[in-house]
């Protein structure tokens, strides 16, 4: 046991211990560096709204928070250890860890490439637990990681890694809807709201080679939308600019989490058009049949995505130079920047410095 | 004008004057036959749930019915003339109807193979107009149907057509969304309702190889949706039935138009999964995103099909001999058919000896 515990990683990470508590310090332990894992030396990690409804406890409902908790799950850094076994890493380089860093392996789900829909169970990236159901996972606001090379992904990008950090989560979210519904040349995309997801989308449609359209309840925003590289922008206020887009749009990437009527949308699709939806309104939608058999529409939700996937949204946007816009900050700012992300004031992701 | 008059086709059809009114002998005519016409002598038209909607004006919201109203989209009969230019048909041919009978021709929906999403128009075949908007169309509850050959279709099956007819209604509304979503050997389909549609979509299914499953409020149907060649029933009035179902199938069907929660349907979606719906419910659905995202799950319209793919449909099912489960009626006997069919007391499909 004694030279077990010496060969765990001790990690310095950033924890909350409550809904109400201030982020502090939290020293910890990752497990050994087994064969297939690597150890990565965290240099970045993005804060998704979702580390702020977990360290909130606002999802008690359906996922309780476990205290003390460590967020962060768009991890990048640089591999500073490798197993016996592992092929796809080297000391020195660069990787990234998203949502989840663990599942069975061989349900179809995992055989598929869908591991975050492992039969079993996917291992969150943090405030889940390992595969034994028992050793709590702690996030990204850390110093260290140990994890399976499967679940980590080459970073084919050069450079500095801290706008390639919100692709792990981000960009993937919306990659993924974009690319199963095969956007490309000739089609027209809307995105809908212009936060983390949405500036992601717009970059990615864009780079698909679509026609893009913003959809935003902020005026203030289409200079920001343009300069994304959006074509269009539409502000859906007022419901007559809606008209003139009417049986218009192949694709729409509804990416707010607000409240909100989606029948609108329905109603700029085209034939056969689809309206993909990855943020969680409180409210259900409410959706009237005929909204989506006239016109053989389709509504489809998306949740991130597999490990094959996720590698190959990297590598597109290494490929078309595509990074998130972000915001860096020092652990210390962590509560500002919740603060802020709240407000949606934020140009599009903040980004820990970890080093 | 005399001239013309006398090549308009004299035709003998039964109307209904007004909501509360019954059926009467109608004498009208239909269009000289063009050089792209073919006529058709009528021996079989079915009654579609939609006949009766129309024929009551119970879609006055957003379709009114103009009076006198000859229903009947699901036709079939001989090819009695030809126009000079047809190259589809001669005269003996067997030959279909279906929804529509004329569209622009041009436009992207129509070069596409979607005419019943036409830009301009989709000339319905009865209760609406040709494409001048002013003559009125008249429907199969008659013994004469003058129609551009592209718009009617080939019918490989031999002998007896009376079981054809209802394939041009509800063959290609179950049919386009269970090939749209590639339902195949190896998968697991739902059919939601065991009527006109439902039975159609049984067949189907089965037929395409899919492992079929029927989802019935109605235990009394269990043997029938064997028959059909179900491998499976489940009664959806007991919620408990269906949790054994959660997550299990790759497509289901819901062909039910009585109001009725498609959540528990939506749980019982596998991943990737599709729940598409053909019935028109008076009220909206209410669903959660997250029902839909968990799962990477699509909800889908879908409305007929264009004329390629119901020719498609009407080859699948005389390659596989699926005609529908008919009773046959005199004209005489349409009220009590619609009074049968509202109380879904009709095994699947009415259909009119119009001979």
């Amino acid at each position: 046991m004694i030279a077990a515990e010496t060969k765990a990683v001790a990690t310095r990470g950033f924890a909350t211990h409550g809904p109400e508590a201030k982020f502090e310090a939290f020293e910890f332990t990752r497990r050994e560096v087994g064969a297939n894992d690597i150890l990565i030396d965290i240099e970045y990690c993005g804060i998704c709204h979702s580390d702020i409804h977990m360290a909130k406890n606002e999802w008690a409902a359906f996922m309780p928070t476990v205290y003390p908790l460590v967020p962060g799950h768009e991890i990048v850094g640089r591999v500073s250890q490798v197993g016996d076994s592992v092929t796809k890493f080297k000391v020195g380089d660069a990787a990234g860890i998203g949502c989840f860093v663990d599942s069975c392996g061989e349900c179809p789900s995992c055989a598929g490439g869908n591991e975050h829909y492992c039969f079993k169970q996917a291992a969150y990236t943090y405030g889940g637990t390992e595969m034994d159901r028992v050793t709590p996972t702690y996030g990204g606001y850390s110093n260290k990681y140990v994890i399976d090379e499967h679940y980590a992904h080459t970073i084919a990008a050069a450079g500095d890694l801290s706008g390639v950090a919100p692709l792990l989560c981000a960009g993937i979210t919306t990659y993924s809807p974009l690319r199963r519904f095969n956007v490309g040349p000739g089609q027209k995309v809307g995105i809908v709201g212009l936060g983390g997801l949405g500036h992601m989308g717009v970059k990615i449609a864009r780079a698909m080679g679509a026609e893009v359209t913003v959809f935003s309840t902020s005026p203030a925003k289409e200079a920001d939308a343009r300069a994304l590289g959006a074509d269009n922008f539409v502000v859906t206020t007022d419901p007559e600019n809606l008209t003139p887009l009417a049986g218009t749009f192949n694709l729409i990437l509804d990416t707010v989490s607000a409240d909100h009527d989606i029948n609108p949308l329905l109603g700029c699709l085209s034939i056969n058009g689809v309206l993909a939806v990855v943020g969680l309104p409180h409210s259900p939608a409410n959706i009237h049949h005929a909204a989506l058999i006239m016109g053989n529409k389709t509504l489809a939700g998306s949740l991130i995505g597999g490990i094959p996937e996720t590698q190959e949204m990297l590598d597109f946007c290494a490929e078309h130079n595509i990074t998130a816009d972000i915001e860096v900050i020092t652990p210390g700012q962590i509560e500002e920047a919740y603060d802020r992300t709240v407000k949606s004031d934020v140009r599009y992701r903040f980004v820990i410095d970890m080093r």
